[in-house]
């Protein structure tokens, strides 16, 4: 028995034609670094973005679901993108600024672009590789920089404002099927080549909703939110659809990133919420700690990208500002979870809720599975692999215009949960915490081993820098803990020491056989320990590993 | 392009093992009238509900979508056949004990009913209905009240309790597809047959995720919500579902909707959140003024069903005790518009938006549509029945087991839209203001006339007690309107005095022709204005017309 219920389908569209009317007065506000920023309603942003619409189909040729590229910082202009391209029904690629060039030449080949656009200040970035870029039929620019890098580049280069300019400010959407792709974006996996996300509209759109759940962000258009997340990093968190669905005002840096400027636009424009990983935090944190400033407008940060360590949600929360947790991936839109503490609980109650990485939205099903492939209670104890399903979660990877879709196995289980590879527990109430990256636990007889328990154990010891644990093959057991320790200066523990202080903490079958002293553990270029380079130096031999 | 989601739907089936885990420590409490009340966990809600679910399966042999009718007060038990009916695949049926019996009997056939639950303080409703009844095949019988009067009806008799006794507290629920039918409700017009609306898991699931953004009620784990709004009636707007969705405490008043326990239940068990119509709140004013009562834990008040009287909204913000109007009816499911009012307003720039029905959410598309069928603008002027699209709004009623949906031309448009039969304004920012019923409006020469507007005006004469204004028919404008008015005791108005007191305030083309004093306005069993007898009267030319 069907219902009776009209068939509408959730798009991108009807987010944008709902922002620009009933919340057509909220605005985006984009920092310049000049004495005002710009300012643009949504009801200008709308009318842009059906002009920008004309211009891509008339002027440039976009056609049916062709991609379009931006490579962009948070700004006006990149919301217009964001809902000009996947309401016309073509493909929005957000591309990450961040990525090595030769990744970025692969992504476009691979998303095969017919268009770019480009915030003027990141030309240098581009025009170096436009000769790579076959696919790339025009190159549209934006914003302040220098054009003349662009000089005899192959594709056409248009102005953004010229463009748009006297072109029509509506625009006959067409109907779309809500599990049309919308908007996609490549994960930079440290191995193997960068792997497709394909967001839908129907994914995008409800996802928008879980954002404005109370539970969730639950922003209205009484609030306005600091996008420091990146647009090019899983759609800026879902954040530009979101705002644009209840009116929330939006706060764009462009490409002022820096603590000064951040301290300085969250002063004067006062939002209410905000969005960065950890490190944007610290910084401002510094920077304020320097030279003071007025934070205390933003009641609610988001937090998310990495784990966020607790002395910094301290210090926030002494000026005022509440961080709480989220996580997520690009794979989940990203989000997976957030770290609203249960109802009736004191200051000191709620911390070890605020810790975590947080609860699950009904949007999101979550299951933990174990070194054997067993499906582990939510006990808070039993730790295993986090497996999860839902509207907005990946089911694959973009195969490529003539591609079948990619399910790996390592990242896609046979009934078609998404492998997040991160390893946890989750307790009674639902709440999750994460402890390692599921190549980074040592599977011990059947058994897991956390590597970051160990090596947090480890470091608690006084003599210790910095100490890494990574698995290491072992005949009888399948694998065992390499323990890697870099002792502080003038530091005299031997390894007997080390493994006795760490019995006092961990359980005996968990203790390391292998322990070796190192300089320093190696890192990756963001600052993680790279337990990729420990494995590889003790396969060739290369570390003088004590046992005992 | 296809995205790389996953597919998966969204049912009611979810929101159940979400609200049952995750939020398995929020609690339904129902009022029982004496010392203690009922309390039950979200957990042992969904343990009961898989209970019920292989019950009606296994003992009653209800099988793919067949109907399950429920006649039931608000309570644990009705939560638990909310989510065990449309979960096992099978359509849950709210029946509306306010229905006359002849329209129960009626609507029980039409849908096919197989089983009934029902409150035993209702079995002296069923009880006599039960030989007119042939297709329900079994009677499950909950709660207190007398038995005997079902004895020697023909379908078996089964006590829920002992029903689900012993039976498995988990169930293999079904894979569904999302736009299958999960609940019917009939409306219960004053013309023809009621209309069966059939709800689908999707369509409950969106409506679920909108009531708990915060642009809308705004719920979580930290509220309790007080649902007074019947389950029989369009699903409690929605709160069972919404609130199993984030964890929000439901508190029942089953059958005690009187004032005196209302106050008490909310004095002891402090609500957050409450929902129901403005007669509810005006019986608990005037208790609360004779009785003191701290009501004040019930910081919002959701209002609907009819338009609020501004001064009820002022007495209760005098309580601490704010109501927040929404618009809605059963083919809305219901939430149509709440009015929030925008962002950074005093209470009494607040004020003009309070009184209006509300701003339509991204999920409800609103047009309004003129008396020659064009599209109005929204500039608060414009007065057009306004018509709506979403996925949770009706296009179509339910046309029975061997029938065709039914499309009428006066409730669906052409291209699909809900003709709501409301006539209003919508202002620039997208608030609504209702002010007819369609039906009540006068269509002169093409263009509309208000008649609450008329009726207003004349009311504000010192001399008048009541005035009802009805279309009559008119050779040269189609319609006119026909004022009929009831004087107070000892008024001296003439008609020619009553209409120059008019035109102060009306447009004159507006102003009736037709005028007539009569000693009571016909009134409909629930105190509105019955305007169907005004116009019969008319055209059987038993009123004493004068015309100027």
């Amino acid at each position: 028995m069907l219902s009776t219920m009209q068939d509408v389908p959730l798009t991108v569209t009807r987010i944008l034609s709902h922002g620009m009317t009933i919340h057509g007065k909220s605005q985006v506000t984009t920092w310049t670094g000049e004495s005002e920023p710009q300012r643009r309603s949504f009801a200008e942003i709308g009318a842009r973005a059906a002009q920008l619409a004309h211009a891509l189909r008339d002027e440039l040729g976009v056609t049916g679901d062709q991609r379009v590229a931006t490579l962009m910082w948070n700004n006006a202009e990149h919301v217009e993108a964001y809902f000009a391209i996947p309401s016309m029904g073509a493909v929005l690629h957000t591309l990450n600024l961040r990525l090595a060039p030769e990744q970025l030449v692969w992504v476009v080949a691979h998303a095969d672009d017919q268009v770019v656009i480009v915030n003027g200040s990141l030309l240098p970035l581009l025009a170096p590789l436009l000769p790579h870029l076959p696919s790339l039929r025009h190159v549209v620019v934006t914003g302040p920089g220098d054009r003349s890098v662009l000089d005899g580049a192959a594709p056409r280069v248009h102005e953004y404002e010229e463009l748009l300019a006297g072109r029509p400010t509506a625009y006959d959407w067409p109907d779309l099927d809500e599990r049309q792709a919308a908007a996609m974006c490549y994960t930079s996996g440290t191995t193997g080549d960068p792997k497709g996300v394909v967001y839908s509209h129907r994914s995008i759109y409800l996802h928008s909703m879980q954002v404005n759940m109370t539970e969730s962000m639950g922003l209205t258009d009484k609030d306005t939110s600091l996008v420091v997340v990146p647009q090019f990093h899983v759609n800026a968190w879902g954040l530009p659809h979101a705002t644009f669905m209840t009116g929330v005002n939006m706060l764009m840096p462009d490409r002022f990133l820096q603590p000064a400027p951040l301290a300085e636009m969250i002063e004067s424009e006062r939002p209410t919420h905000a969005a960065a990983v950890p490190t944007i935090w610290q910084g401002l944190l510094a920077e304020v700690t320097a030279h003071p400033r007025d934070l205390s407008s933003m009641a609610r940060v988001t937090i998310g990208g990495a784990a966020c360590p607790p002395s910094l949600m301290e210090a926030y929360d002494k000026l005022g500002v509440r961080l709480c947790h989220a996580w997520g991936m690009t794979e989940t839109s990203p989000l997976g979870t957030m770290a609203n503490p249960p109802a009736g609980l004191t200051a000191e109650e709620e911390w070890p809720y605020r810790v975590t990485q947080g609860r699950f939205p009904a949007g999101v099903e979550a299951r933990l599975v174990g070194p054997g492939g067993e499906h582990l209670p939510w006990d808070g104890e039993s730790a295993g692999e986090l497996e999860v399903r839902g509207s907005w979660i990946a089911g694959a990877y973009y195969g490529g215009a003539d591609g079948e879709d990619l399910r790996p196995e390592d990242k896609f289980s046979e009934d078609g949960w998404l492998k997040t590879g991160d390893v946890g527990v989750i307790s009674d109430e639902g709440f999750l915490t994460l402890t390692d990256r599921a190549k980074d636990v040592i599977k011990s007889g059947g058994e897991w081993i956390s590597s970051v328990e160990l090596e947090n154990a480890i470091m608690a010891h006084p003599d210790v820098a910095e100490a890494a644990v990574v698995a290491v093959p072992d005949d009888k057991w399948g694998e065992r803990p390499l323990a890697t320790v870099v002792l502080k200066e003038g530091a005299t523990a031997d390894y007997a020491a080390l493994k006795a202080f760490l019995a006092r903490s961990v359980a005996k079958w968990q203790l390391p056989e292998r322990w070796t002293i190192i300089p320093a553990v190696p890192k990756t270029s963001v600052g993680k320990f790279d337990k990729k380079v420990i494995r590889r130096q003790y396969a060739d031999g290369e570390l003088d590993v004590t046992r005992l």
